[in-house]
Protein backbone atom coordinates (compact mmCIF):
# COMPACT_ATOMS: atom_id res chain seq x y z
CA UNK A 1 0.00 0.00 0.00
CA UNK A 2 1.83 2.61 -1.17
CA UNK A 3 -1.20 5.23 -0.80
CA UNK A 4 -3.78 4.85 1.45
CA UNK A 5 -7.45 5.13 -0.99
CA UNK A 6 -9.78 7.21 0.64
CA UNK A 7 -13.54 7.10 -0.32
CA UNK A 8 -16.37 9.57 0.41
CA UNK A 9 -17.60 7.44 3.00
CA UNK A 10 -14.06 8.28 5.18
CA UNK A 11 -14.98 11.81 5.73
CA UNK A 12 -16.43 12.82 8.96
CA UNK A 13 -16.08 16.38 7.87
CA UNK A 14 -14.66 18.84 5.53
CA UNK A 15 -10.81 17.16 5.06
CA UNK A 16 -11.02 14.97 7.60
CA UNK A 17 -11.41 11.08 7.60
CA UNK A 18 -11.63 8.28 9.88
CA UNK A 19 -10.52 4.81 8.86
CA UNK A 20 -10.55 1.39 10.56
CA UNK A 21 -10.36 -2.22 9.33
CA UNK A 22 -7.69 -2.97 6.67
CA UNK A 23 -6.16 0.39 6.53
CA UNK A 24 -6.29 0.69 10.02
CA UNK A 25 -4.54 -2.39 10.75
CA UNK A 26 -1.81 -1.88 7.64
CA UNK A 27 -0.98 2.22 8.86
CA UNK A 28 -0.26 0.28 12.46
CA UNK A 29 1.02 -2.75 11.51
CA UNK A 30 3.60 -1.63 8.25
CA UNK A 31 3.66 2.14 7.90
CA UNK A 32 4.21 1.72 12.17
CA UNK A 33 2.35 5.41 12.29
CA UNK A 34 1.90 7.17 15.00
CA UNK A 35 -0.05 10.26 15.67
CA UNK A 36 1.46 13.43 13.88
CA UNK A 37 3.28 11.19 11.33
CA UNK A 38 2.12 12.42 7.53
CA UNK A 39 1.35 9.60 5.00
CA UNK A 40 -0.02 9.31 1.95
CA UNK A 41 -3.12 9.58 0.29
CA UNK A 42 -5.38 9.96 -2.55
CA UNK A 43 -9.48 10.05 -2.83
CA UNK A 44 -10.85 7.43 -4.90
CA UNK A 45 -11.61 9.34 -8.32
CA UNK A 46 -9.89 12.41 -7.47
CA UNK A 47 -6.48 13.63 -6.42
CA UNK A 48 -3.71 12.21 -4.39
CA UNK A 49 -2.03 14.63 -1.08
CA UNK A 50 -0.98 13.25 2.27
CA UNK A 51 -2.76 13.28 5.36
CA UNK A 52 -1.50 13.62 8.78
CA UNK A 53 -2.69 11.52 11.76
CA UNK A 54 -4.26 12.88 14.52
CA UNK A 55 -5.50 10.31 16.51
CA UNK A 56 -5.29 6.03 16.38
CA UNK A 57 -7.12 4.41 19.26
CA UNK A 58 -9.59 1.80 19.93
CA UNK A 59 -8.78 0.33 16.04
CA UNK A 60 -9.65 3.73 14.27
CA UNK A 61 -7.41 6.20 12.46
CA UNK A 62 -8.06 9.36 12.15
CA UNK A 63 -6.37 12.03 9.65
CA UNK A 64 -6.60 15.77 8.51
CA UNK A 65 -5.58 15.15 4.59
CA UNK A 66 -4.79 17.86 2.08
CA UNK A 67 -5.46 16.95 -1.82
CA UNK A 68 -3.03 18.71 -4.14
CA UNK A 69 -1.99 16.49 -6.99
CA UNK A 70 -3.21 14.62 -9.96
CA UNK A 71 -2.80 10.93 -10.02
CA UNK A 72 -0.24 9.60 -11.86
CA UNK A 73 -1.21 9.80 -15.67
CA UNK A 74 -2.76 6.90 -16.91
CA UNK A 75 -1.25 4.62 -20.50
CA UNK A 76 -4.36 5.10 -23.19
CA UNK A 77 -5.08 1.60 -24.13
CA UNK A 78 -7.89 -0.42 -23.92
CA UNK A 79 -7.75 -4.04 -22.87
CA UNK A 80 -9.55 -6.89 -23.88
CA UNK A 81 -8.56 -9.87 -22.51
CA UNK A 82 -9.84 -13.54 -23.20
CA UNK A 83 -11.16 -14.65 -19.51
CA UNK A 84 -8.65 -16.26 -17.53
CA UNK A 85 -8.67 -19.20 -15.27
CA UNK A 86 -9.81 -17.00 -11.95
CA UNK A 87 -6.50 -17.22 -9.86
CA UNK A 88 -4.86 -15.91 -12.87
CA UNK A 89 -7.71 -13.32 -13.60
CA UNK A 90 -6.86 -12.05 -9.45
CA UNK A 91 -3.52 -11.30 -9.87
CA UNK A 92 -4.06 -10.01 -13.59
CA UNK A 93 -7.14 -7.44 -12.14
CA UNK A 94 -4.23 -6.39 -9.21
CA UNK A 95 -1.36 -5.75 -12.08
CA UNK A 96 -3.51 -4.29 -15.08
CA UNK A 97 -4.81 -1.72 -12.35
CA UNK A 98 -1.24 -1.32 -10.83
CA UNK A 99 0.10 -0.68 -14.46
CA UNK A 100 -2.69 2.43 -15.04
CA UNK A 101 -5.05 0.45 -18.29
CA UNK A 102 -8.53 2.61 -17.21
CA UNK A 103 -10.73 0.31 -19.37
CA UNK A 104 -10.97 -3.34 -19.17
CA UNK A 105 -13.07 -6.07 -21.47
CA UNK A 106 -13.13 -9.79 -19.90
CA UNK A 107 -14.00 -11.98 -23.11
CA UNK A 108 -15.50 -14.61 -23.57
CA UNK A 109 -13.60 -17.45 -26.27
CA UNK A 110 -13.96 -20.57 -27.76
CA UNK A 111 -11.01 -21.59 -25.91
CA UNK A 112 -12.10 -19.87 -22.46
CA UNK A 113 -13.34 -22.83 -20.08
CA UNK A 114 -17.05 -22.24 -19.16
CA UNK A 115 -16.47 -22.57 -15.93
CA UNK A 116 -14.31 -19.33 -15.62
CA UNK A 117 -17.62 -17.77 -15.42
CA UNK A 118 -19.13 -18.86 -12.50
CA UNK A 119 -15.89 -17.69 -10.60
CA UNK A 120 -16.78 -15.57 -7.38
CA UNK A 121 -13.33 -13.62 -9.10
CA UNK A 122 -15.81 -12.18 -11.32
CA UNK A 123 -18.25 -10.60 -8.45
CA UNK A 124 -18.38 -7.08 -8.47
CA UNK A 125 -17.10 -6.68 -4.97
CA UNK A 126 -14.35 -8.91 -5.62
CA UNK A 127 -13.07 -7.51 -8.69
CA UNK A 128 -13.09 -3.94 -6.78
CA UNK A 129 -11.77 -5.21 -4.58
CA UNK A 130 -8.30 -6.57 -6.55
CA UNK A 131 -8.48 -2.76 -8.17
CA UNK A 132 -8.07 -0.85 -5.28
CA UNK A 133 -5.51 -2.68 -4.19
CA UNK A 134 -3.67 -2.20 -7.88
CA UNK A 135 -4.58 2.07 -7.68
CA UNK A 136 -3.06 1.43 -3.84
CA UNK A 137 0.37 -0.27 -4.82
CA UNK A 138 0.41 2.25 -7.89
CA UNK A 139 -0.42 5.30 -5.94
CA UNK A 140 -3.55 6.13 -8.39
CA UNK A 141 -6.89 6.83 -7.64
CA UNK A 142 -8.78 6.00 -11.26
CA UNK A 143 -10.73 3.11 -11.23
CA UNK A 144 -10.09 1.41 -13.83
CA UNK A 145 -13.72 0.24 -15.43
CA UNK A 146 -14.59 -3.68 -16.22
CA UNK A 147 -16.63 -4.90 -18.67
CA UNK A 148 -17.56 -9.01 -18.76
CA UNK A 149 -18.90 -9.99 -22.46
CA UNK A 150 -19.97 -13.64 -22.16
CA UNK A 151 -21.13 -13.80 -26.34
CA UNK A 152 -17.96 -13.08 -28.65
CA UNK A 153 -19.19 -12.42 -31.90
CA UNK A 154 -22.18 -10.08 -30.54
CA UNK A 155 -19.35 -7.98 -28.65
CA UNK A 156 -17.24 -7.95 -31.67
CA UNK A 157 -20.08 -6.86 -33.91
CA UNK A 158 -21.93 -4.51 -31.86
CA UNK A 159 -19.97 -2.84 -29.83
CA UNK A 160 -15.98 -3.26 -30.93
CA UNK A 161 -16.12 -0.86 -33.69
CA UNK A 162 -17.27 2.08 -32.06
CA UNK A 163 -14.54 1.29 -29.09
CA UNK A 164 -11.55 0.63 -31.24
CA UNK A 165 -12.33 3.79 -33.12
CA UNK A 166 -9.27 6.37 -33.30
CA UNK A 167 -6.91 4.10 -31.62
CA UNK A 168 -4.46 1.62 -32.77
CA UNK A 169 -6.04 -2.20 -32.27
CA UNK A 170 -3.83 -5.04 -31.92
CA UNK A 171 -4.34 -8.42 -30.88
CA UNK A 172 -1.40 -10.54 -29.99
CA UNK A 173 -1.36 -13.73 -31.13
CA UNK A 174 1.36 -16.35 -30.90
CA UNK A 175 1.25 -17.87 -34.95
CA UNK A 176 1.07 -14.11 -36.00
CA UNK A 177 3.68 -12.93 -38.88
CA UNK A 178 3.93 -9.01 -38.14
CA UNK A 179 6.47 -8.75 -35.12
CA UNK A 180 4.55 -6.37 -33.24
CA UNK A 181 5.77 -2.55 -33.43
CA UNK A 182 8.65 -1.16 -31.27
CA UNK A 183 6.46 1.27 -29.67
CA UNK A 184 2.93 2.43 -30.48
CA UNK A 185 2.34 6.40 -29.97
CA UNK A 186 -1.28 7.49 -29.45
CA UNK A 187 -4.19 5.50 -27.83
CA UNK A 188 -4.38 1.44 -29.00
CA UNK A 189 -6.50 -1.31 -28.14
CA UNK A 190 -5.04 -4.81 -27.04
CA UNK A 191 -6.99 -7.98 -27.25
CA UNK A 192 -5.17 -10.94 -25.74
CA UNK A 193 -6.62 -14.26 -26.14
CA UNK A 194 -7.11 -17.23 -23.40
CA UNK A 195 -4.54 -20.09 -23.03
CA UNK A 196 -4.23 -22.01 -26.60
CA UNK A 197 -5.18 -18.63 -28.20
CA UNK A 198 -7.73 -17.47 -30.40
CA UNK A 199 -8.89 -19.83 -32.89
CA UNK A 200 -8.49 -18.50 -36.31
CA UNK A 201 -12.25 -17.21 -37.18
CA UNK A 202 -11.73 -15.39 -33.22
CA UNK A 203 -8.78 -14.06 -35.22
CA UNK A 204 -10.29 -12.92 -38.49
CA UNK A 205 -13.42 -11.45 -36.95
CA UNK A 206 -11.60 -8.86 -34.98
CA UNK A 207 -9.10 -8.34 -38.42
CA UNK A 208 -12.14 -7.33 -40.05
CA UNK A 209 -12.74 -4.89 -36.90
CA UNK A 210 -9.21 -3.35 -37.93
CA UNK A 211 -6.84 -5.30 -35.52
CA UNK A 212 -3.52 -6.13 -36.45
CA UNK A 213 -2.32 -9.51 -35.40
CA UNK A 214 1.04 -9.54 -34.08
CA UNK A 215 3.65 -11.74 -32.31
CA UNK A 216 5.59 -10.35 -29.51
CA UNK A 217 9.01 -12.94 -30.14
CA UNK A 218 9.35 -16.14 -30.04
CA UNK A 219 8.05 -16.90 -26.94
CA UNK A 220 4.78 -17.79 -26.30
CA UNK A 221 4.66 -15.85 -22.63
CA UNK A 222 1.77 -16.76 -20.07
CA UNK A 223 -0.86 -14.25 -19.92
CA UNK A 224 -0.18 -12.81 -16.38
CA UNK A 225 3.55 -12.20 -17.61
CA UNK A 226 2.42 -11.31 -21.58
CA UNK A 227 -0.06 -8.28 -20.13
CA UNK A 228 3.38 -6.08 -18.49
CA UNK A 229 5.42 -7.01 -21.13
CA UNK A 230 2.82 -6.08 -23.87
CA UNK A 231 1.56 -2.66 -22.57
CA UNK A 232 5.52 -2.12 -21.77
CA UNK A 233 5.65 -1.53 -25.52
CA UNK A 234 2.48 -0.34 -26.22
CA UNK A 235 2.56 2.84 -23.68
CA UNK B 1 3.08 -26.67 -21.81
CA UNK B 2 3.91 -25.63 -25.14
CA UNK B 3 6.26 -27.82 -25.35
CA UNK B 4 7.42 -31.47 -23.85
CA UNK B 5 10.40 -30.48 -22.07
CA UNK B 6 12.90 -33.88 -22.06
CA UNK B 7 15.74 -35.25 -20.10
CA UNK B 8 18.48 -37.15 -20.87
CA UNK B 9 16.57 -40.38 -18.67
CA UNK B 10 13.90 -39.79 -20.74
CA UNK B 11 16.06 -41.29 -23.89
CA UNK B 12 15.05 -45.71 -23.92
CA UNK B 13 17.49 -45.56 -27.14
CA UNK B 14 18.59 -43.37 -29.62
CA UNK B 15 15.69 -41.24 -31.05
CA UNK B 16 12.83 -43.11 -28.62
CA UNK B 17 11.55 -41.48 -25.31
CA UNK B 18 9.33 -43.06 -22.69
CA UNK B 19 7.19 -40.85 -20.46
CA UNK B 20 5.37 -41.23 -17.33
CA UNK B 21 3.89 -39.02 -14.66
CA UNK B 22 2.79 -35.18 -14.97
CA UNK B 23 3.82 -34.86 -19.16
CA UNK B 24 2.26 -38.50 -19.62
CA UNK B 25 -1.16 -37.08 -17.85
CA UNK B 26 -0.84 -33.66 -19.97
CA UNK B 27 -0.03 -35.29 -23.00
CA UNK B 28 -3.49 -36.99 -22.14
CA UNK B 29 -5.45 -34.66 -21.19
CA UNK B 30 -4.63 -31.37 -22.53
CA UNK B 31 -3.08 -32.19 -25.79
CA UNK B 32 -5.67 -35.64 -26.08
CA UNK B 33 -3.07 -37.30 -28.00
CA UNK B 34 -3.58 -40.78 -29.63
CA UNK B 35 -0.83 -42.96 -31.23
CA UNK B 36 0.34 -41.11 -34.84
CA UNK B 37 -0.10 -37.53 -33.15
CA UNK B 38 2.86 -34.95 -33.40
CA UNK B 39 3.72 -32.95 -30.42
CA UNK B 40 6.70 -30.29 -30.07
CA UNK B 41 8.94 -31.37 -27.60
CA UNK B 42 13.00 -30.14 -26.51
CA UNK B 43 15.75 -31.68 -25.32
CA UNK B 44 16.56 -29.73 -21.77
CA UNK B 45 20.12 -27.71 -22.41
CA UNK B 46 19.38 -28.77 -26.79
CA UNK B 47 17.44 -28.52 -29.49
CA UNK B 48 13.73 -28.56 -29.99
CA UNK B 49 11.99 -30.16 -32.57
CA UNK B 50 8.98 -32.89 -33.01
CA UNK B 51 7.85 -36.30 -31.02
CA UNK B 52 5.61 -38.58 -33.31
CA UNK B 53 3.34 -40.29 -30.63
CA UNK B 54 4.34 -44.27 -30.83
CA UNK B 55 2.42 -46.05 -27.77
CA UNK B 56 0.25 -44.18 -25.13
CA UNK B 57 -0.84 -47.35 -22.94
CA UNK B 58 -0.25 -47.99 -18.64
CA UNK B 59 0.74 -44.75 -17.64
CA UNK B 60 3.33 -44.72 -20.53
CA UNK B 61 3.66 -41.82 -23.29
CA UNK B 62 6.39 -43.58 -26.17
CA UNK B 63 7.83 -41.13 -28.82
CA UNK B 64 10.04 -41.29 -31.58
CA UNK B 65 12.00 -37.52 -31.71
CA UNK B 66 13.43 -35.31 -34.11
CA UNK B 67 15.57 -32.24 -32.62
CA UNK B 68 16.07 -29.85 -35.30
CA UNK B 69 15.95 -26.75 -33.87
CA UNK B 70 17.48 -24.33 -32.11
CA UNK B 71 15.71 -23.00 -29.13
CA UNK B 72 14.62 -19.55 -29.37
CA UNK B 73 17.27 -16.74 -28.67
CA UNK B 74 17.71 -15.50 -25.13
CA UNK B 75 17.77 -11.69 -23.89
CA UNK B 76 21.11 -10.92 -22.78
CA UNK B 77 19.63 -9.27 -19.22
CA UNK B 78 21.03 -10.62 -15.82
CA UNK B 79 18.55 -10.02 -13.34
CA UNK B 80 19.63 -9.63 -9.61
CA UNK B 81 16.21 -9.29 -7.65
CA UNK B 82 16.17 -8.69 -3.76
CA UNK B 83 14.71 -11.80 -2.56
CA UNK B 84 10.98 -11.69 -2.72
CA UNK B 85 8.04 -13.12 -0.83
CA UNK B 86 8.09 -16.61 -0.96
CA UNK B 87 4.67 -16.67 -3.41
CA UNK B 88 5.70 -14.11 -5.77
CA UNK B 89 9.00 -15.93 -6.10
CA UNK B 90 7.58 -19.05 -7.22
CA UNK B 91 5.26 -17.06 -10.42
CA UNK B 92 8.56 -14.77 -10.72
CA UNK B 93 10.75 -18.33 -11.67
CA UNK B 94 7.92 -19.08 -13.49
CA UNK B 95 7.76 -15.97 -15.38
CA UNK B 96 11.28 -14.84 -15.62
CA UNK B 97 12.03 -18.40 -17.33
CA UNK B 98 9.11 -17.83 -20.17
CA UNK B 99 10.12 -14.26 -20.52
CA UNK B 100 14.23 -16.13 -21.30
CA UNK B 101 16.38 -14.82 -19.00
CA UNK B 102 19.13 -17.19 -18.05
CA UNK B 103 20.97 -15.61 -14.88
CA UNK B 104 18.85 -14.82 -11.97
CA UNK B 105 20.46 -13.94 -8.40
CA UNK B 106 18.57 -13.74 -5.72
CA UNK B 107 19.68 -11.37 -3.00
CA UNK B 108 19.21 -10.53 0.28
CA UNK B 109 18.69 -6.79 1.15
CA UNK B 110 17.92 -4.43 4.20
CA UNK B 111 14.01 -4.87 3.66
CA UNK B 112 14.04 -8.35 2.91
CA UNK B 113 11.90 -10.50 5.38
CA UNK B 114 14.57 -12.94 6.81
CA UNK B 115 11.74 -15.62 6.88
CA UNK B 116 11.61 -15.30 2.96
CA UNK B 117 14.91 -17.49 2.78
CA UNK B 118 13.73 -20.21 4.86
CA UNK B 119 10.82 -21.14 2.81
CA UNK B 120 10.79 -24.29 0.64
CA UNK B 121 10.40 -22.27 -2.19
CA UNK B 122 13.78 -21.92 -2.71
CA UNK B 123 14.70 -25.77 -2.09
CA UNK B 124 16.86 -26.96 -5.75
CA UNK B 125 14.22 -29.22 -6.90
CA UNK B 126 11.33 -26.21 -6.01
CA UNK B 127 12.91 -23.67 -8.35
CA UNK B 128 14.09 -26.54 -10.55
CA UNK B 129 10.21 -26.92 -11.27
CA UNK B 130 8.91 -23.51 -11.51
CA UNK B 131 11.85 -23.10 -14.56
CA UNK B 132 10.87 -25.81 -16.43
CA UNK B 133 6.85 -24.91 -16.01
CA UNK B 134 8.46 -21.53 -17.42
CA UNK B 135 10.48 -23.22 -20.26
CA UNK B 136 7.99 -25.18 -21.16
CA UNK B 137 5.22 -22.75 -21.50
CA UNK B 138 8.20 -20.54 -23.50
CA UNK B 139 9.54 -23.92 -26.09
CA UNK B 140 12.68 -23.17 -24.46
CA UNK B 141 15.36 -25.48 -23.42
CA UNK B 142 17.77 -23.24 -21.64
CA UNK B 143 17.62 -23.74 -17.64
CA UNK B 144 18.52 -20.25 -16.26
CA UNK B 145 21.02 -20.57 -13.63
CA UNK B 146 19.70 -19.12 -10.23
CA UNK B 147 21.92 -17.81 -7.64
CA UNK B 148 21.19 -17.15 -4.04
CA UNK B 149 22.80 -14.42 -2.19
CA UNK B 150 22.41 -13.94 1.60
CA UNK B 151 24.54 -11.50 2.04
CA UNK B 152 24.23 -8.12 0.16
CA UNK B 153 27.82 -6.70 0.67
CA UNK B 154 29.78 -9.53 0.00
CA UNK B 155 28.20 -10.31 -2.92
CA UNK B 156 28.15 -6.32 -4.31
CA UNK B 157 31.87 -6.38 -3.14
CA UNK B 158 33.56 -9.49 -4.32
CA UNK B 159 31.32 -10.55 -7.21
CA UNK B 160 29.15 -7.73 -9.03
CA UNK B 161 32.19 -6.08 -10.51
CA UNK B 162 33.09 -9.38 -13.01
CA UNK B 163 29.41 -10.01 -13.36
CA UNK B 164 28.51 -6.63 -14.97
CA UNK B 165 31.73 -6.26 -16.74
CA UNK B 166 30.58 -5.56 -20.23
CA UNK B 167 27.18 -4.83 -19.84
CA UNK B 168 25.16 -1.92 -19.06
CA UNK B 169 23.71 -2.09 -15.52
CA UNK B 170 20.48 -0.22 -14.10
CA UNK B 171 18.64 -0.82 -10.63
CA UNK B 172 15.13 0.17 -11.02
CA UNK B 173 14.64 2.44 -8.20
CA UNK B 174 11.45 4.53 -8.13
CA UNK B 175 12.92 7.58 -6.06
CA UNK B 176 15.29 8.20 -9.64
CA UNK B 177 15.39 11.30 -11.23
CA UNK B 178 16.40 9.67 -14.26
CA UNK B 179 13.51 7.78 -16.25
CA UNK B 180 15.30 4.34 -17.73
CA UNK B 181 15.90 4.43 -21.12
CA UNK B 182 13.31 3.09 -24.08
CA UNK B 183 15.77 0.65 -24.96
CA UNK B 184 18.84 -0.53 -24.14
CA UNK B 185 20.90 -2.34 -27.04
CA UNK B 186 23.66 -4.93 -26.13
CA UNK B 187 23.79 -7.24 -22.22
CA UNK B 188 22.48 -5.24 -19.20
CA UNK B 189 22.07 -6.64 -15.64
CA UNK B 190 19.03 -5.12 -13.57
CA UNK B 191 18.59 -5.04 -10.17
CA UNK B 192 15.26 -4.58 -8.62
CA UNK B 193 14.55 -4.71 -5.15
CA UNK B 194 12.17 -5.51 -2.36
CA UNK B 195 9.10 -4.56 -1.48
CA UNK B 196 9.52 -0.85 -0.15
CA UNK B 197 12.99 -0.40 -2.26
CA UNK B 198 16.53 -0.72 -1.77
CA UNK B 199 17.42 0.87 0.92
CA UNK B 200 19.95 4.41 0.34
CA UNK B 201 23.23 2.45 1.58
CA UNK B 202 22.28 -0.38 -0.75
CA UNK B 203 21.59 1.97 -3.79
CA UNK B 204 25.15 3.91 -3.29
CA UNK B 205 26.35 0.32 -2.90
CA UNK B 206 25.48 -0.67 -6.65
CA UNK B 207 25.63 2.89 -8.16
CA UNK B 208 29.62 2.15 -6.86
CA UNK B 209 29.55 -0.70 -9.39
CA UNK B 210 28.47 1.41 -11.97
CA UNK B 211 24.86 0.67 -11.97
CA UNK B 212 22.19 3.76 -13.14
CA UNK B 213 19.56 4.16 -10.77
CA UNK B 214 16.78 4.78 -12.97
CA UNK B 215 12.55 4.81 -12.37
CA UNK B 216 10.01 3.55 -14.80
CA UNK B 217 7.49 6.04 -14.88
CA UNK B 218 5.33 7.62 -11.50
CA UNK B 219 3.68 4.01 -11.26
CA UNK B 220 5.15 1.76 -8.25
CA UNK B 221 4.27 -1.65 -9.60
CA UNK B 222 4.78 -4.65 -8.23
CA UNK B 223 7.70 -7.26 -8.45
CA UNK B 224 5.78 -9.58 -10.72
CA UNK B 225 4.73 -6.69 -13.04
CA UNK B 226 7.66 -4.59 -12.87
CA UNK B 227 9.99 -7.46 -13.71
CA UNK B 228 8.25 -8.23 -17.76
CA UNK B 229 7.16 -4.63 -17.87
CA UNK B 230 11.13 -3.51 -17.60
CA UNK B 231 12.68 -6.37 -19.33
CA UNK B 232 10.43 -5.98 -22.35
CA UNK B 233 12.44 -2.56 -22.60
CA UNK B 234 15.57 -3.71 -22.34
CA UNK B 235 15.12 -6.75 -24.68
Amino acid sequence: MNLILLFPDDFVSEGRVRLSGRRFRYVLKVHRASVGDVLRIGLIGDRVGTGRVTSLKDEILEMEVDLYQEPPSAPAVSLILALPRPKVLRRLLFSVAALGVKRIILLNAFRVEKSFWESPVLQDENIKKQLVLGLEQARDTILPGVALRTRFRPFVEDELPELVRGTCPVVGHPGAEALCPGSISGPATLAIGPEGGFIPYEVEKLVSCGFRSVNFGERILPVETAVPFILSRLC
